[in-house]
């Protein structure tokens, strides 16, 4: 039912990476998960291969150059033609300026900005050759503004959305559609879960994203006819101040 | 087949209006569209109807507050509830700011803003009771940065953003879905092609917006479930320069 | 000791345009300065002149098109050339948009975006001939985002940065220095004082705009050499929330 | 004639740096630059000197956080208060994004960005004891939007300005004042002339920036009044596109 057409998720750990990747799998793609270590994503490989669907773990630290282009020439040699790509690592850190380490500064932009541009790179690189596929970075409320405490995190957050822009204008005219999504609220995850109780209550409301409906809007982008795509897609719950 | 929730679509003299119009109707929705005089909507309805929807047309200077306020009252009263409201005039003019005459200043306000305000607010005036409804303002390049030659059309377009951004905080929170499109790029329209015909040449390689596709995003903009509302949409072309 | 250059002040009943006008008139520049009604100004022209500075008091409804040029032409035939024409009419009102009467929208607009529509367009016609000038808009926190309440006056400020943006771009390259300001934050003014105690409290520490710090930014705004201008300058108080 | 507070300029290697250091000395500043090799700053010093200023040169990895703890410890033992930094370092590179290495990519990083997260916690640091002073991060057009070609440089940018914001908001309320400024145009520097000889024959006509009238808004930004600080400030020639 799948086709060889694969759609890799970079950073599948979460919530957020798994619905991603499920739902790809259910749009027919053979999907390509990674994480820091496979063993952890054997119940989202399980959970879509007894949906019917062909998954793929791999573990994989997406800060390292070397691995990466293993990774996407693995894909491209055993698996078959990368048609989308998810960069969705994150990195939600907060400090005051002063408690800031600069190995904390640091590995926050390996993780959100570095990992996605080599993701993002490597992508553009398999598919240039076809003149098409779809790529797709998660940002989230502190691409578009830095706050008090975040120095870190939004500096990862705007370099992702930097290079975003910057491979859209690149990558669009030869084909290849770059969107960034802005998730502007808590997600239903196990990190909002356990670290924010009284938003996480929020949900019989409503009021904390389902990752199933983001990874709907994702399949959505990949599928607007190149007449009419989108560049930036803002995602926030009805109740969400902003 | 079509239920009695109703859409409205002011400012359906345009391809684009006609194919939300259209696309709404064949979503089961009773649509309503307006133009300045009902007669030159017949074409557009009679398909709808030929299609198999239901469709209504109405005369309209959107700019009239009394007349809006008559035309919403009517179709709550005596055709169904209103459930969408696209509001779609634009009024694209560019002269030297020293050529721009207060009359069209004004005009161009009164067409792209004012009447935009007066749909908005009728709008909200009675989705607000059902705590439910999706209002989208269709925006254009010029909602985002002025540019020479464009006083007039930029503030109008300005203006309607300010209005989607404060309805959308107001109003999100109490069920009622806030959207603004970016249409950024030529559309598939007699406009279009009569006055930009090198624009138009483009069509042949997906270079200019289809209609139908801008009206396809509408729809899934007003099917988002709540917990993941999009509020600004960017919609290009692939090989549009941004 | 004040020259024949002129800046002219559109909208000098508050403190902010009282403070601007004082200032240019301290740089050498003849004032002229405008209200709706002159006998309101004489304060402030009484002040100028006795502090040794040249001021003109005109009773001038700068919404009307026929009263801005006649304004223009008598300045420029009878007392100077302009060099610095100042927009600083504001509306400030917050509704709920269904509140929100017609009558409103459209005045707030008309106050301040129109008439900076006319002072912004009679600068330039006067300007242009001589290569060169300086246009200042004066923007709020609502120039840059709708919020609940802020349908009309986001709206009308929304089309004022419209107007700088395209003026700016328009008329830079033919020497004309255009300028949109952020005052995001309560100025020192009756209008805080008396509607906002809590907020004008903390004046005492510097929480509030002094009207003379918002002038003296704007005369480094003019004098700014042409290699380097700013197109748009944001102040705020060091306390203040953003 | 110079007090004992201290301006620091991070990169005061070219024509910018080199202008706001002579520009902060001849203010009364003692003035503390750095760049990779103390020699090549001795021009710069001595110029200084020469004009009766007080000018310390340091060799300093930027990148380097225990160099950079080290020197701003040394300059407040040793020389005197730090008032003033500025973060002048910038990295601009242009490449496809296939041709991007990762080794590029971190570089533009580690210069553009990281280096003015380290000079930016440790002015914090030093003054957040006082309740005052002023950073200054020097931004490019690059800080705004992203541009084919530019996924490390737009990227690095972003990050500087999210550190910007963030440290503004967090600061602000403590006494300093955190600026960012956009120099969106070509500069008088010898990489321009090097390298755009087109564009720096622009010069004649004012068409690049001076990095005296730089500097000089850097110096009207720190004395500006806390009740009105601009927290971002755009630069550009009057005849640049933008």
């Amino acid at each position: 039912m799948s086709s060889n057409e694969v759609a890799v998720v970079i950073g599948a750990g979460d919530a957020t990476g798994g619905a991603i990747a499920r739902r790809f799998a259910r749009e027919g793609y053979t999907v390509c998960v990674t994480r820091r270590t496979a063993e952890a994503l054997a119940p989202l490989t399980e959970a879509i291969t007894a949906d019917g669907g062909a998954a793929n773990a791999f573990g994989c630290d997406a800060r390292d150059e070397d691995a990466m282009t293993r990774l996407f020439d693995h894909i491209e040699q055993d698996i078959g033609p990368v048609a989308v790509v998810v960069f969705n690592i994150g990195a939600n850190v907060r400090f005051p300026i002063t408690e800031t380490t600069a190995r904390v500064y640091r590995k926050v932009w390996e993780m959100a900005a570095f990992a996605g541009f080599l993701a993002g790179r490597e992508a553009a690189r398999v598919m240039l050759p076809r003149q098409r596929g779809t790529i797709i970075f998660t940002g989230a409320t502190a691409s578009l503004r830095g706050a008090s405490g975040f120095s870190a995190f939004a500096g990862a957050k705007f370099a992702l959305r930097a290079l975003a822009q910057s491979m859209a204008r690149e990558l669009g005219p030869q084909g290849i559609h770059v969107a960034h999504s802005i998730i502007d609220g808590a997600i239903d995850t196990d990190f909002i879960r356990n670290n924010f109780p009284d938003r996480y209550a929020l949900k019989d409301q409503d009021g904390i994203l389902n990752p199933d409906h983001i990874a709907e809007q994702y399949v959505q982008l990949h599928h607007q006819p190149r007449d009419a795509w989108t560049h930036e897609l803002d995602l926030r719950p009805w109740m969400e101040t902003f």
